[in-house]
C-alpha cells in the first residue's frame, strides 16, 4: 500500500521530533520542513537534520527566509533572551521571544509544499498547555488557518484535497509528550530546545524553553539526556 | 497629523502600482513589500523598485524566498508560459501559471511586517473579475485570511490592532483600474505585467497577463504605454 504523504514542520526541538514519530506511526510518508529564519540558535537546524536522518524520512527541505529584516523579537533581533531560575518564574502574557507571524509564515510554506506533493496533511507541534503564551499556538488559530488554507489553493478549491493541520501535541503536557516520544523510540539527546545555546550546542538551562523541557523530564520521571552549560541537576 | 502606516504588496505590475496610489491618496504612510521568489520575470522587481521610488514611499523591502524548491508552476518552474491571440482565448479554470499558496505566503510576510510597524493595514491588488482563476484572489479567501491573522498575532490578540486587508481593486475591471490609476497620476510605463518578457523587459503581448492588460487599455480608451516585443497594435 502506498503511504499518504505529509509535511511535518521540524524545528529540531523536542516537540517536533515527537510529532514526526507520531506521524510516522500513523502511517504517513513524512517530508520534513525547516526554516533558517535568522534565529540566533542555529544548532536547532543541525538538530532538525539529525532528527530527519534518524527517522529516515522522504525529504528534508530547509527554507531560507530572513525574518530579521522586520525585527521585533528576542529570538531574531539583538534583544537579550530572558532567564529564570525555575519554570514557576515564567511570566504571564506573550513573551519577548515571540516572533511576529512565525507559525503563519511556516504553515504557508507547508501549504505550498503540500499542494505540490498532493498531500492534504500538515503536522505541527503546537501546544496549548505549555505554549508559553504564543497566540499562533492556540486551537482557534489552527482552525482558522485550515479554513483559510482550503480557500487558498487549487487543490482545496477543486475539492481534491481538504487540508488538515494535525496538532497531536495540542492537549498534552510536556511530560506526556516526552513519555509518548520515548515509547516511540525518539532519542531526545538529538534535539535542541534552548533559545540561547552555547557555541557547542549545550543548552543554557534557564530560558523559558529549557525550563519547560527540564520540568517535563522531571515530571515524566525520565532521565534528561540534554547537555547543559551549567549543572542544572545539582540539588 | 501622523499618517497611519500601511504595508502595500508591490509586484511591479499595473494592479499593485494602482493600489499604492490609492493607499497614498487615502492618507496612509506606505511601506512597499516585494518578493524575489524564483519568478522567471525578474524585471517585475525592477518595476516595483521604480514604482516605489516614484511614489516616494517610506521603505521598500524585497524579501528573498525561493518557491522553486517546491516546483509546480509555469511562473517558477521549467514549464512553458501559455500564449494566446486575444483575451477571449483565455481558458477556464485555474491556469498553469498558478503558484501554490503564493498570496498566502506573501500576506504572511506582510502580516509580520505590519505587526512590527504597529500597522493594522495591508493593501493587496487582488481582483475577482480579471482574476485569471487564481483561488487566492477571491473575497472569501481574503476574509478568511483576515480572521486567521487576527488570531495569529500578539497585536490582534491584545486588541491593539485588528488587521484589515484592503483590496481596493477587488470589484474593478482592468479598464476601471487603469482609469483610476491615470487619475491618480500612475505612470504605467514604469510597470511590468508580462509573464514572459524579453531580456530588455519588453512584454510578450500574448500571455494571459499581457492580454488582460492590453484589453484594459483598449476598453479604457487610454493609450497603452507598454513596450511589446511584437507590434501588437497592428490592425
Amino acid at each position: 500500500m502506498t503511504r499518504r504523504p505529509a509535511v511535518v514542520l521540524l524545528s529540531g526541538g523536542l516537540d517536533s521530533a515527537t510529532v514526526l514519530a507520531i506521524a510516522q506511526e500513523q502511517g504517513f510518508e513524512c517530508h520534513g520542513l525547516s526554516f533558517r529564519y535568522g534565529q540566533r540558535h542555529l544548532c536547532e537546524l543541525e538538530a532538525a537534520t539529525r532528527v530527519a536522518a534518524a527517522a529516515n524520512i522522504g525529504q528534508h527541505v530547509v527554507v531560507d527566509i530572513d525574518l530579521r529584516m522586520f525585527g521585533g523579537s528576542a529570538l531574531t533581533a539583538d534583544i537579550e533572551v530572558p532567564k529564570h531560575q525555575t519554570a514557576d518564574d515564567l511570566g504571564d502574557g506573550i513573551p519577548i521571544t515571540y516572533v511576529p507571524a512565525r507559525n503563519t509564515i511556516f504553515l504557508s510554506f507547508a501549504l505550498a509544499w503540500a499542494e505540490v506533493l498532493r498531500s492534504s496533511d500538515v503536522f505541527i507541534g503546537v501546544n496549548a498547555l505549555d505554549y508559553s503564551g504564543y497566540p499562533d499556538c492556540r486551537p482557534e488559530y489552527i482552525t482558522a488557518y485550515e479554513h483559510m488554507a482550503n480557500l487558498a489553493t487549487k487543490a482545496g478549491v477543486e475539492g481534491r484535497q481538504r487540508l488538515q493541520i494535525h496538532t497531536p501535541l495540542m492537549e498534552m503536557t510536556k511530560a506526556q509528550i516526552i513519555t509518548r516520544g520515548v515509547e516511540l523510540g525518539v532519542d531526545y539527546a538529538m534535539t535542541s530546545s534552548c533559545y540561547d545555546p552555547a557555541e557547542d550546542g549545550a543548552a543554557c538551562g534557564h530560558c523559558d524553553s529549557c525550563l519547560l523541557r527540564r520540568k517535563g523530564f522531571t515530571e515524566a520521571s525520565i532521565a534528561d539526556p540534554t547537555t547543559y552549560t551549567t549543572d542544572v541537576f545539582a540539588p
